[in-house]
């Protein structure tokens, strides 16, 4: 077992450094992927990269690498540790950040404590994680991983009319490098759990083994409208009480099925949407997610049957619509031993887990053994600016990474 | 009875010119209350009252009058018959205009065939009876009872951040006289349905006796937003799945209440509104309708217990904001009994029903004794360009009319 430790104070210092840049007039940090908000987050990213003695590289879809090739080591496939400096709109100061600077921070520390690796170490922060600006989310990795063609995600509109391409170009992060350039021996991301469950279980480290499956839908219900006092009871197409019935029926399924399946409504609206009128459509949104493929498959069906039969009951048009759907991921289970063995020998209480959120070690999976370490979110709020994490636990979780990456980094074949 | 009948050509001709009066470059009809496009609409009214021979008066909020004052008749309290010409946005073409065109035909008939009245007869079109552009609705006629003072109504500020006062004096119809300056010896309303009750059963006449009494409540649910995937259904506090079970709570109540209440969800709003986001605030408004006040009443203090329930099963904050309040309108039973026979004696079937709507009739009722008639809507419909009743029935409630307005009219002493 390695007995480097980090520097907590470089480490924390700037991760509030980071979180500072991009703030607007009200405090709001808000850092969407190519915008000139963004680039400053990323100069400072590569600033700190070539400062502590790394080879910047940059792909096409602006992934940032800082590569730490040791003396003598050159072809040999290497770590990489990583995840993302975009946020969301009024976002925390966190999420994806904490695993970019962390894997910083376990580099140089390696380095500067003269780490002798059998491979490259290098630290990579994936484009346009959040997806608010650019859809789909996880687009720098999903990139990286084959699984989009890059032209594609480069002529993406955003939200607000530009073109990924361009808002790249603009911002001086059109890299060079082909996406995949680098071929993985193991991927590893260090992140806040964004979710209520290691602070509930006084847990400090999660061995995140699998991510959710997602299944997103948009379900749309036709009635008729009509006016709200005249019109008796019986009589209605009631397109806004479908659109409840469905609600409630997802969390009755969800509370009582005493399996992990979360299902969640979102997005709702009622057309026309008046106080004395009848819904003639409403639209909401479906979230439903599952650690298993097969039970999130029954409750896509459950949903389809359900949906059929209020169809029936309440006179009313439903239709459906699939906007995402993501199987789930199996993290490499060797990896994740490797996080609870290191977790152990720092004394340090883990679990292994399932992410609920998505995150890019999800895409890389695909190309790479690759696993996740999780660090408690105090009440588990995330995408918000009450986002916190103890410093302690924001360390602890570094220091496993350093242990995990001193070890993977060592191995000769795999 | 009177062996009159109304000129049916000329009724229905007025009744599409009127409907073909603000119609934009789509064809959707919208004469929002004091617009250019009710100028207009306005302006042709007051230009066939003048041409029928009647005396033309518009008051301090709008409501224009067309007073036949018969020879000899001067100081006695009038017959006043009416509705109102405003229409709600891509409106159809009868709601009000039929009443109103109605009592115009009524006068211009018993006019031209030398009827002999003993006191004044009087069409009015009350200003603002839809609410769309000012609160509240039925401005006009409130004003006119005195539930409103004028200064108040006219310094209405509206949707588009107009003034009434303002808009009326531009649009010329701000009138000299008081709100209250005739004072009725009776009112009566014609005016379609706009609900299924006539159609269904097949009936020609509705004698209505009542006006069901309206609470309209907004209800506010808070919850925690918090990621859809990472937070366990047990630790949720969802505002949306809240705000479903009040809305299927309202549905089942009035369903299986074995009464007329009827309860609708018209209009909701999730905070964000992000798929991925658990709601934090649902936002809802409360439509409830009963012809008795105490059965109204039930029903409003059956949803406060309701909602403190769901705030503790929910650990949910609710609020709820009164919005608007009615108490249920008796109408004059002696000119009810008048309408039912007068349809009897033209062979028409005819009931008494309790309107689900508001009407000027119920404002008028707090001055004079008052009543209404209502003609079938075709499925219902109303506040929708497919408004439609069949001329056949349009025709039979304005000769109803003719007959009660006949012998309210020849009244001496009520």
């Amino acid at each position: 077992m390695s007995s480097h430790s980090i520097d907590s104070a470089r480490l924390l210092g700037r991760i509030r450094m980071l979180g500072d840049i991009g703030r607007d007039v009200d405090g709001r940090l808000s850092r969407l992927a190519a915008s000139d908000a963004e680039k400053l987050g990323r100069d400072q990213f590569v600033t700190w990269i070539a400062d502590a003695g790394l080879e910047v590289a940059v792909d096409r879809i602006g992934n940032i690498f800082g590569i730490w090739r040791a003396c003598g080591i050159t072809d040999e496939k290497p770590v990489i540790l990583g995840s993302h400096i975009d946020t969301v709109i009024d976002a925390g100061i966190y999420d994806g950040c904490y695993g970019v600077l962390s894997a910083l921070e376990v580099i140089q520390t390696l380095k500067e404590d003269g780490f002798v690796p059998s491979r490259p170490i290098v630290v990579a922060a994936f484009t346009n994680e959040e997806g608010v600006r650019y859809a789909p989310d996880m687009m720098g990795s999903l990139v990286y991983a084959g699984g989009l063609a890059v032209e594609t995600a480069l002529a993406t509109v955003g939200t607000d009319g530009t073109i990924l391409g361009g808002e790249l170009g603009r911002i001086g992060y059109a890299g060079p490098h082909e996406p995949g350039f680098l071929s993985p021996h193991a991927y590893i991301e260090l992140h806040i759990e964004q979710g209520p469950v290691l602070e509930r279980e006084s847990i400090t480290i999660g061995a995140v083994e699998s991510v959710q499956g997602i299944s997103w839908q948009r379900v749309t219900v036709e009635g008729d409208a009509n006016h709200a006092g005249t019109t008796p009871i019986s009589m209605r197409r009631d397109a806004g009480h479908a659109a409840a019935r469905v609600i409630t029926f997802l969390r009755d399924r969800a509370k009582n099925s005493n399996s992990p399946t979360v299902a969640t409504v979102g997005c709702i609206s009622f057309e026309p949407n008046a106080i004395n009128v009848i819904p003639s459509r409403a639209t909401l949104t479906v979230d439903l997610r599952d650690p298993d493929e097969e039970r999130l498959r029954q409750a896509e069906a459950a949903l389809v049957k359900f949906l059929d039969a209020i169809s029936q009951e309440e006179h009313v048009e439903v239709s459906v619509e699939r906007l995402a759907r993501f199987e789930p991921v199996r993290f490499d289970q060797r990896i994740v031993a490797k996080i609870e063995k290191a977790a152990k020998d720092r004394g340090l209480t883990s679990r292994r887990m399932t992410s609920g959120a998505g995150h890019d070690a999800q895409m890389i999976a695909r190309i790479a053994p690759a696993a996740m370490i999780f660090v408690p979110s105090i009440a588990g709020i995330s995408h918000n600016p009450k986002e916190r994490t103890n410093d302690e636990h924001l360390i602890a979780g570094v220091n496993v990474l350093l242990d995990v990456v001193g070890e993977l980094a060592r191995e000769v074949t795999w």
